[in-house]
């Protein structure tokens, strides 16, 4: 189990350097506009604590491929080499984008809570929520500024480019799903772009920019941005599943189905798409917790759970073969397959 | 006239490399999308021109700069070269930031107005609002990028590092501006940090990226940040002043003031300190647009008038001073004292 072991040493050395980062925003009379950075990461206030922090998947991936185009050539055995060190202020960088978007979406969607915790727009309003999202995405870059100590200034500028595209897509991908909000005429074709933008763009960032510190050549690093994206569809596509078909959606507390939020899911837009019954009632107005167990089993039996399995599992397919080509090396190398194969596999 | 010939080369110039990074942004399907920044910075939709776009003030003072510092040592007379181009990629950035900082700010206010149009949140709504903030905030460094070309990497880094402390403070700014929200115990000192963020922060970082860019020597640089620093502080306290006893606030339109939209100006924060009659008026509740000429004359016998034209006055020529240090030299030189001086000398 490499991804155990290593998430270890990783774990510790990512909150170390968001921690770092975060500080620089703190001083006399800015306890609070600290707080609320910090509350957001987990680590202050109340229910603080791992579970608040999130996975720190992103990070992870970076430092992961860091390693592994590091360690190009070396067997599943080799063990990482300290170098991986270089990749954390892109890891730190990366999440902190994520967890700034966060702070914004909870605001977009009118979410009181995240990771079970009130949403800092419940806590200080949507003024100061607005306002602690734009904080923490120059602390990022204030991170990111970090690798011309590890990389030099052209890695790092390469970096902040990549950051950057990455960033442009996540906001193209947000309209979109804004832009959705109460149209009725949405159909697959209305799913890839968001998709893309939402949740693979970050991903592919994360992956191709390990390759870009870890000294990848140009085509292992294209490969492992490939490879970042397609995990980023292939989680999604799973995601939507168990958004409508997991435990938690269907048998336990079917108010937290995606379909009573009234996501535009993939199995949603597919079922849009054919115009049968469930279109029907989609179009009817909200859909109750009440009525979910027979609207999912209705979707079912029009194809959009079949159809979004196969998306997952082909996806899933293009990520690992995307991985392959980017000779991952050394115990990092078997350690990012099994982080993506951790990620896919999950039982709908 | 340096200064008006100056800037017929620059605006055109500054607004080219605005487009040109804008339209990073277009795309099929993202029309809209784009519509919003170009929207925004005044060139599209209802009433765009000029008026909408506003006078591009931050960018300016980026390429006099610039221009100044590159021409150190040559005469008043000694025309530009045409190396301040090299200044564009900064001085769209800052424009970015500066227009980025305007669209959540009008969200934070709850301003239905901005340059005499609805703000981007009244047109599309608090969460496309967010998000155009969003997108403009990576536009501004996706510009900012383009100064590897003009100045290599190791430059382009540093002006990345500005840019980003001096978004750092704005952000602090804002926290206090919202935090001040409804509390009746501020004094003069709370004034400070808050402007210093707000305005100054950005203006600080406009003058140095310039004479970084330019090629200035260390104290020099260090003379220009100061400039721009004090000009963005004396700008706030010629503006607090003009915000209650200038033609539009006093005798034209009351509604206008400041006083009636409970701004936390200096002249304000002043007479709240000496506990007098305007103080007591204030923390009974808000100020009626029908009360502000009795009310801006009872500020004025409380000594706040005087108070922030003194102060103004200090600023102004703690600016003036640092520009003399700053060896300006050549048209941009000349051009540069006479922007400040506009800046500075509009009539009470």
């Amino acid at each position: 189990m490499p991804l155990q072991q290593l998430s270890r040493v990783f774990l510790p050395a990512i909150e170390a350097e968001l921690e770092r980062t975060v500080d620089l925003a703190d001083g006399p009379g800015m306890e609070e506009f600290h707080l609320m950075q910090a509350y957001h990461l987990g680590w202050r206030g109340e229910d603080s604590g791992p579970e608040a922090s999130g996975k720190r998947i992103r990070p992870q991936l970076v430092l992961l491929a860091t390693g592994a185009s590091q360690a190009v050539g070396a067997g599943n055995e080799s063990p990482l080499s300290d170098d991986w060190r270089k990749g954390l202020p892109a890891a730190a960088a990366i999440e902190l984008i994520h967890n700034f978007s966060l702070i914004h979406d909870d605001i977009q969607d009118n979410s009181p809570l995240r990771r079970g915790r009130p949403t800092v727009w419940k806590k200080w309003g949507i003024p100061q929520a607005i306002n602690a999202g734009d904080t923490m995405y120059a602390l990022a870059f204030i991170a990111l500024h970090r690798l011309e100590e590890t990389c030099g200034p052209s890695i790092a500028m390469e970096a902040y480019q990549l950051l950057l595209q990455a960033i442009l897509k996540l906001t193209q991908g947000q309209y979109l799903d804004i832009s959705y909000e109460g149209r009725q005429d949405l159909t697959l074709d209305d799913y890839w772009p968001m998709v893309s933008g939402k949740t693979a763009a970050l991903l592919a960032a994360c992956t191709e920019m390990g390759a870009l510190i870890g000294g990848a050549s140009q085509p292992d690093r294209t490969a492992y941005r490939l490879f970042g994206f397609s995990l980023g569809l292939a989680f999604q596509a799973q995601d939507d599943l168990l958004g409508i078909w997991g435990d938690e959606a269907l048998t336990g507390k079917s108010a937290d189905s995606d379909l009573v939020e009234g996501k535009k899911s993939l199995p949603v837009l597919f079922a849009l798409e054919q115009g049968g019954a469930f279109a029907r009632r989609w179009r009817h107005g909200p859909l109750m917790a009440a009525e979910v167990p027979e609207l999912a089993r209705q979707l079912e039996a029009e194809g959009a759970r079949a159809y979004t399995q196969e998306k997952a599992n082909q996806l899933t397919g293009q990520a690992l073969d995307a991985l392959e080509q980017a000779h991952p090396g050394g115990e990092a190398g078997s350690a990012l397959r099994e982080l993506a194969l951790l990620l896919l596999k999950r039982n709908a």
